[in-house]
């Protein structure tokens, strides 16, 4: 069943090796069909270069596994919270990528500081709180699923405008319409996140420096590449 | 028309791919023939892997399009600025190469610290003022052109020694006698934009540095490889 | 004799080139035999693109050739003290990769910063004593696997659930229950050791930023992955 | 003449692509014929992927070109001060490597922080002082030479135990018995460069590190790789 979109799966998820995002198998990106309510996801622990296409598992949103022989990624519970709750998003992605993860492991989310972000993303890129040691020993990955839904809520931001989290002391999520547009949002985020942190790293050792972008620029780009009116393409 | 042009500037765009220097589809060369006043420009949003010599488009200097079946890339009123006011480039690169990027981000200068840089430019890249509320919401991408040039006039620095300009907030502009040079001015800027951060943070660390090239290092250096006399090769 | 485990331990070396681990011959694996208490090690000094599988140097613990027509590295006696000490341990990995140096010439753990930390050891990376002048003058390569020992034990903790060590001013250990796994640890810490440099980078320059990973997320990474009922998988 | 030479240079030259250590033509490697007095070196100006091993240019010590259709590599004056000084060496390499380019840049050496770097020399790798205006202006490249062999006079430290000098704001030449092993000089300089930046980077973000390696153990290193009793081999 939903073969086409294991198949859309697994390709998205050997994206993660072709664009150096993945050591290992530290990642795995998932798919939804929303007229099914079916999540298609990659299976635990097996090797990329050994993956088929066949392997993808297909859960539904309450965490039942529907098809597939083997056990699903132990992140799925995060993946299934974020489609139950980000109506918009038909693909999520999880990495250990070096940069993402460096700002994460800081605790501090990644500000917008140039055009670069702002084509991605609407604003900052939020680092979630930490989970509480309760958190942690009793359902683990649905509560770091909950998080991210917990700090988008709290600062009134929508997962459709800002596509990435940083998840505190981990590393990021990413989201977008499809698998595809998940991995390249995975992609953009850490070529965002070494940006940003050489930006800091060339001001600190600079006299006339100040960082950040203005408010109208970031509107600007966003929205000239995911407004109404939009018109942009390079 | 004009089909070994865009030959050129198609090949040129793929040179971007091979040196590193974008991520997705986040650059564009474009290239001038200064006797018929048409310039060749990479389409809106195309994937490099996909694109073809024949999809180039065509502008006269006016920003009409004069051939092509694409839309041209939403930077053309920008190269098309600077064809206009810079009278001896042939080509024409914007990157978001990310050490060019992180110094644009930080909103200074690349300073000249050594011989690459003085092979390269005859003194310190500059990084333009921040555009206007007003000049970004009306005409921006002409606009980020315009202060380009207005930079340029203002230092009373010329194009023809320094091929390269960093937008502020935003990233690398770079040009050159045709589209094959501004690409590897494009790759040189990206190489010295990451040697002169390398530079400082080992100068921050050490008690006994002082850094800044000499002036007379810098003209022997520019002069032997650009000057009337030049006689450099390594 | 023990073609299959030579076999291995070839492969396992030629994979430290493939990750990238090693510049020109910086490096080696060994594997052991606890059965017949034989150790499989690459040869001194040839290069990795000359090798074969024929070439594995086979020793007893005591430090005794038992096969091979050329000379064990001379990193043999650091391996075969691990062996004798670290009774779970099948395969050990030494290399020069740039992070684990860097921090292993600052002389510093490398503190568990996040999850894709506790994913791979219990605790931070150990940094060992420096070896006086007289270690360093008389049996220098034991003394090294000495004071690795030492370490593990004056701090009480266990070769099992640290996979990794830093010896002061040289570079990495890694081992695992086989030379793959042993390599994949040495991996691993590169990565890991990359990634807490840029932690304390990223949180210098932040005002909000504390590093340190939770003792109970750290926990729970660490045995949902390797205890007793663990269930990880990416 | 000097065919074998020559295909011997050509390939050494290549190897610079090969490792990484140059961008476009920046880089050029030579060797002697000690017995005829001839020095084969890279002509100017050649991109890599046109060259060929006759394109190779034969110069007498005097600097005379005795064979070649093609100008020499203008640093080629550098490179002939050195084997007039430095009589043991049988390869000279210049790169403009981005590491050990910084170094040069902030105008400062490359301490010894560890064993890599004693692997490789007795010592930290020395910066040249500054050229003046007049050196500068008048036989620049051939007093670039001169410097260096001023530098190691003045410090009293031998070529042969130190294969590598940094020109101040320039970059680095390294030099070995061949051109081979001069290259793979090149290659270590840039990791020991690159190693050295981030031990100090590391450090000074920890409290409790100090750097800089023990006498006793540079000794031990260098001397069991390269000393009369040498038994070293990873």
């Amino acid at each position: 069943m939903l073969e086409e979109l294991k198949e859309q799966v697994f390709r998205a998820n050997l994206q993660l090796v072709e664009y150096g995002l993945v050591v290992l198998t530290w990642g795995n990106v998932s798919a939804i069909d929303r007229e099914k309510g079916l999540v298609v996801i990659k299976p635990s622990g097996v090797p990329y270069s050994a993956m088929t296409a066949d392997d993808m598992v297909v859960m539904d949103l309450q965490g039942n596994k529907v098809d597939g022989k083997l056990n699903p990624s132990s992140d799925t519970p995060t993946h299934l919270e974020l489609y139950r709750k980000f109506d918009n998003i038909g693909g999520v992605v999880h990495t250990h990528s070096s940069w993402a993860c460096a700002w994460a492991q800081a605790g501090v989310d990644i500000p917008a500081y140039g055009t670069t972000h702002a084509d991605f993303a609407f604003g900052g890129i939020p680092c979630t709180r930490g989970l509480t040691e309760d958190e942690v020993n009793t359902e683990y990955e649905l509560n770091t699923g909950r998080v991210i839904v917990e700090e988008f809520a709290k600062r009134g931001i929508s997962p459709d405008e800002i596509p990435a989290v940083l998840i505190h002391r981990h590393g990021p999520f990413t989201w977008g319409k499809d698998p595809f547009k998940a991995v390249e949002n995975a992609l953009i985020l850490e070529e965002v996140a070494k940006m940003a942190h050489r930006t800091e790293a060339v001001a600190s050792l600079s006299e006339n420096s100040n960082i950040g972008i203005e408010q109208y620029l970031l509107g600007k780009h966003y929205l000239r590449k995911h407004g109404k009116n939009a018109y942009y393409g390079q």
